[in-house]
């Protein structure tokens, strides 16, 4: 078994951690920024100093490769990307490319016999902070391989013409054509060139801590889907407008967002996630009664059929009372329940019991780029313990150990792959 | 006993409703705008028509005066605004104003004797849709006359810098200095030179039509407060953190606004009003367990004792647990109720009697202008029958024969004053 190594890889998470440092333990680093050219700049450095190869695809995703010794093995391949939300953490996304280089660090720095290349990716945007939609492009160097009605919400055209959202203005196309990692077409991730894909990254919730585990041995993202819950009533003067004759919308929501926790919650799942994170209110001023409100609901689940009760649930709101309010409910999107590739599961569950390292089987709840490569060649991802779950701010944190752990399970299950293909 | 002309009244209707057509059968007619000038300078025209004298004072009021026979006499005033909400309705303030006029014009072609000078007025920027606050030039003028806790919100200075809330840098006194209407502070609202003032005004609820009358005697101004309920959450990621470790601040709000419905209508007093009319959410982004939530709530009644009633329910909310987060509240502001001079109430419930006009007596919910004017010299206020109780709204309509009936109800309520006085 190889070990990765905890000194290197905390001066990779110190070193990446200045890139967009935004001043209380976090970073803002949107893609195609300058504080994220500084993070794939040191990326190149340090890749070329232990000798990979660096390419460019036409969408500016960056790969560094360690050729093997079998000239027509494929190559494997280790991909997360370097962009952050606004006032994001250290860890999201950054780990699966520090973990990606520390891999080919420990290969280089131990001669490490392989026969594949092995190749250390970064995705472009994959947060989709800055130029929407979350996951762009692996949405579109996939395309041809995503189910339809995921595949149309990321044509290339459409992303070309994704607008920043700080300026209104810019779009994803301008600042790509800009951009100093724009390369080659061919260099696209494909599934003639590549036998195999990993994603290590930070669990970004609690379970592991929670049950004392390391790493995560991640056999599938979660089957989701997100409806807007719409409520129309009818507006009028706040201190002029008897109660007894109000069509109060807000009210409305309030009644109907309690009733569906009820009504998940008899369900009995505790494995099941459901969040109503978004609310927009009309005309929202604190003397007129609104006469709109909708809220957004996402629940996911492994579970098809856990999904449909939940469903079943939205589907009877229209049909009760809420405050005299017409409601209605419209499906944004859904997707089904993603498994990897059961092989690099395994080769994942191995490495960590050969490694001694404690870890469990655990779903993926968020969505990674490696979701839509999985369409495409087999993949699967690695987790690590999140420090009181927490993700997507600031305080996000993760120990330098557990970084490492799941890096050394990464190498020994590439490692497992070269060895069986 | 005399009466209003509808005619001139519709005509009145028709041509000021012009002035800021929206497109929709309302208005936008923003204080100072070029719209409100076309409302302001065929208030002027149409009064000189009538001999009428005009004076304007620093804060760009408007007055028209016809003199009466006893040069020793106050003033009698009749005031209202012409400026309007976004969208709003062609009767909400510009009623008043046409009111006003009507009154003169009927007194010019009757050639009613009167001893007093009688004024028809226009306020500036009662509605602060473009610069708040509202009410904001009647809380200058009556300044020195108002409750402290009130006044200090009006300060002259800090109403000059009131910012244009399209532009968010204009301000309300650059506009002010540019105004054809600004004047001198000599020429201000005070109690030496005016006797008592009335305001007519449209109902904006249903309670006049549902009861079939055409005309409110309006005796006070509900006593309101308005509180801010706050709840402090923990923000995560929507797919991975398990339900049972959460604390959803949209959902310890939705619980808290349903339980305050439940406890205050068991107050069970159909004449209190409450309305939970604005609502902030952070992060506001579908994949985010919300961490802070808060809503406003605006309570009026007449009695102080239902209004502590109602307070008491919300200062028990920090006590209870809100889906696990901690919930505060805040006083934003309380206004006792206010009533009018009883004698002219009195007043315009004679000339309504008189003149057969079906009526009865109801409060105010909203605020108006004279709520301000009524701490400096007896005021009072008519109301006038609301279609479907609409207002701040395109669709608000009262027919020109209610409109009318209000006009000639205040006619003879302001003769009454000018024989008593």
């Amino acid at each position: 078994m190889y070990k990765c190594d905890v000194k290197r890889m905390d001066d990779k998470i110190k070193t990446f951690s200045k890139f967009g440092d935004a001043g209380h333990g976090g970073i803002t680093r949107y893609s195609l920024s300058p504080e994220a050219y500084m993070a794939r700049n040191e990326f190149i450095k340090r890749m070329e100093a232990i000798g990979a190869v660096i390419e460019m695809d036409d969408v500016a995703d960056i790969y560094a490769t360690l050729p093997g010794t079998d000239p027509n093995a494929k190559r494997i391949v280790m991909a997360s990307h370097c962009d952050s939300v606004k006032n994001g953490g250290n860890y999201d996304g950054i780990l699966g490319v520090m973990g990606a280089m520390e891999v080919l660090e420990t290969i280089a720095a131990e001669n490490i016999p392989h026969k594949h290349p092995i190749t250390a990716m970064i995705w472009t945007n994959e947060e989709g902070s800055l130029y929407p939609p979350a996951m762009m492009v692996s949405g579109i160097v996939c395309n041809d391989y995503l189910p339809p009605a995921i595949a149309k919400n990321f044509k290339y055209e459409n992303m070309m013409a994704s607008k920043s959202v700080l300026d209104g203005a810019t779009t994803f196309g301008e600042m790509l054509e800009k951009s100093p990692h724009k390369g080659d077409k061919k260099n696209r991730l494909n599934p003639d060139q590549y036998e195999a894909m990993f994603e290590l990254h930070i669990e970004q919730g609690p379970i592991l801590e929670d049950a004392g585990n390391e790493v995560g041995v991640v056999d599938c993202v979660l089957g989701m889907f997100n409806y807007r819950i719409k409520f129309y009533g009818f507006a009028a003067h706040a201190g002029t407008f008897p109660m007894a004759k109000r069509n109060d919308a807000l009210y409305a929501a309030a009644q109907a967002l309690c009733y569906i926790h009820t009504e998940v919650d008899k369900l009995n799942r505790p494995e099941l996630v459901y969040t109503t994170g978004e609310i927009v209110c009309h005309p929202c001023v604190h003397t007129v009664i609104p006469d709109y409100v909708d809220f957004s609901i996402d629940v996911r689940h492994e579970d098809p059929k856990v999904l449909e009760q939940v469903m079943n649930i939205l589907k009877s709101l229209p049909e009760k009372t809420w405050a005299g309010c017409k409601c209605e409910i419209a499906e944004q999107w859904k997707r089904d329940t993603v498994y990897w590739n059961k092989e690099l599961v395994g080769y994942v569950k191995a490495s960590a019991e050969e490694l001694g390292i404690p870890h469990q089987y655990i779903h993926s709840g968020a969505g990674h780029d490696a979701q839509f490569a999985s369409y495409m060649l087999p993949t699967t991802m690695i987790f690590v313990q999140s420090k009181d779950g927490l993700s997507h701010c600031e305080p996000e944190y993760s120990t330098p150990e557990h970084c490492t752990a799941g890096a050394s399970v990464m190498l020994n299950a590439v490692l497992k792959v070269d060895a069986a293909k």
